[in-house]
């Protein structure tokens, strides 16, 4: 391996990923499910030492994090940000104090937003890790997830953002609720997904949610239909207001971006799609001044 | 104890009730928490006879049950009937075969609605309960709880209904997602609960939950405001879409109507409160035909 000269972490609420760079380049990557929210104040060093060990040498190499790892419940708090601002910024990181003299550990801040209150941490990296790629940007950026972020940007700035809990809300009514007994399968059900965004671009989901139960007793709707109607449900409600006259980027992986697209067009609303795999290291690459912005 | 004659049960997913009675008295209940979901088929006769054994003598006394008990996972189903009907019917219960000679049980059959597909296992009674005190009654029934029930009746009949998951909404939410390091307490904090009322009648609920969130961590939005504001904005989205013009009746007990009773005044609909105590045993006394309608 050529030799390192500094380490890029995504450390969110359920994973660590750590990535060995050369200038901008990954050299080799790591993970493990040492995510924020399994570890105290204590066991971060540790569970980063585990994960990166063998690309330490006796030289200090510099890393840098983003993501939940900077929360209040998380390694050392990094203030947020607040927008308009540009994604990241250099020279606005927080130190953390570690023991083992090969690292020095810096955490970047989130964003927030006060009025209409928000927050977001690890996006930000995403979509600097964007902007590298596409700097003349403007538009909404998309990101799908556990909490979905929408994010308007203009002049290389976030200029406002807002968060839905889509990704939270079909994992909580599709395995815990009563609707369990009537969501499953992995199959795609095209109908009843579109279906499914046609309701939930009405705004007037919440009243339509039982009905997916209701249909599986009554009308044999079966649980992979079931399961794309809910999905749908809930991801056009997520559109539902967005202005038709925006540009949209999709940001993100695999099966998840290609629903959103599938529910955009269904919407009337366009679309493109990009790559998310390696934003995050770009992003971080701001952070640390090795990329011309 | 004077001789009873026959046994009221209101036996639901969570929790078995019973009423030991004599014509439409109650002389004695008893509660435990076996409720149909905790139960396999052959444990609910077991279930039941620990409950109901102290009532029981040598004759055979007439068992009479309603609520989830009667769901395909239940004891044995009954079948739903479709709306527009009368809430129950004396002679259209299912006959559950037992061993024990002292009790013969029927099940109440749940309602069904084929357009706007809806069920309904339990208020079905609650209803045929309220209609005999109040045989009269035109307008909406609204029965707050874990599946909150809209119900619109003429004529002594249910013409059609609606489920709202309100209460299952709020539990998950609060308990299980991301919301819960925001939301606690206890305490009733008013102006929260008709910001989140207003909030939730605008229909635009899902994009505004993670808000509480971030007011949160930004804005120290205390924790009991927070559950007051969550549970407003979801009362208020079940509320959204009423005519203004019909009569509101609410059903059921202490807090939780108290709540539905100020939403429905910040929403400017009228509405009446009524005890919901022991409607169960008068709905199951109609179908006895213990009670003139």
């Amino acid at each position: 391996m050529e030799k390192p000269d500094w380490i890029a972490v995504d450390w969110g609420t359920t994973q660590l990923r750590a990535f060995v760079m050369r200038g901008n380049v990954p050299l080799a990557s790591a993970e493990s499910p040492d995510g924020m929210a399994q570890l105290a104040p204590d066991a971060f060093e540790p569970a980063l030492l585990r994960l990166i060990d063998p690309w330490l040498t006796d030289a200090t190499l510099p890393v840098i994090a983003c993501g939940m790892v900077g929360a209040r419940q998380g390694w050392v708090e990094a203030p947020y940000r607040s927008v308009p601002c540009a994604p990241v910024a250099t020279g606005q990181t927080q130190v953390v104090p570690t023991r083992d003299p090969r690292i020095r550990v810096e955490i970047v801040p989130g964003l927030s937003q006060q009025t209409s209150a928000d927050v977001m941490r690890g996006e930000e990296t995403q979509i600097a890790g964007f902007l590298v790629q596409v700097p003349e940007f403007e538009g909404v950026l998309i990101l799908p997830g556990t909490h979905s972020k929408h994010v308007q940007i203009a002049a290389g700035q976030v200029v406002r953002f807002a968060t839905h809990m889509t990704g939270e809300l079909f994992a909580l009514l599709s395995r815990q609720s009563v609707l369990r007994h009537s969501v499953a399968g992995d199959g795609h059900v095209d109908a009843a997904f579109v279906e499914g965004v046609e309701s939930g671009l009405t705004g007037h989901v919440l009243e339509r949610l039982f009905s997916i139960r209701a249909e599986g007793l009554l009308a044999g709707l079966l649980p992979a239909a079931a399961r794309a109607r809910l999905s749908g449900m809930l991801i056009g409600a997520e559109l539902a207001r967005l202005p038709a006259a925006a540009d949209y980027v999709l940001i993100g992986n695999g099966g998840l971006i290609a629903l959103y697209a599938r529910a955009m067009a269904v919407a009337g609303l366009n679309s493109k799609q990009h790559d998310g795999a390696d934003l995050v290291c770009k992003g971080l690459g701001v952070v640390r001044g090795e990329m011309a912005r």
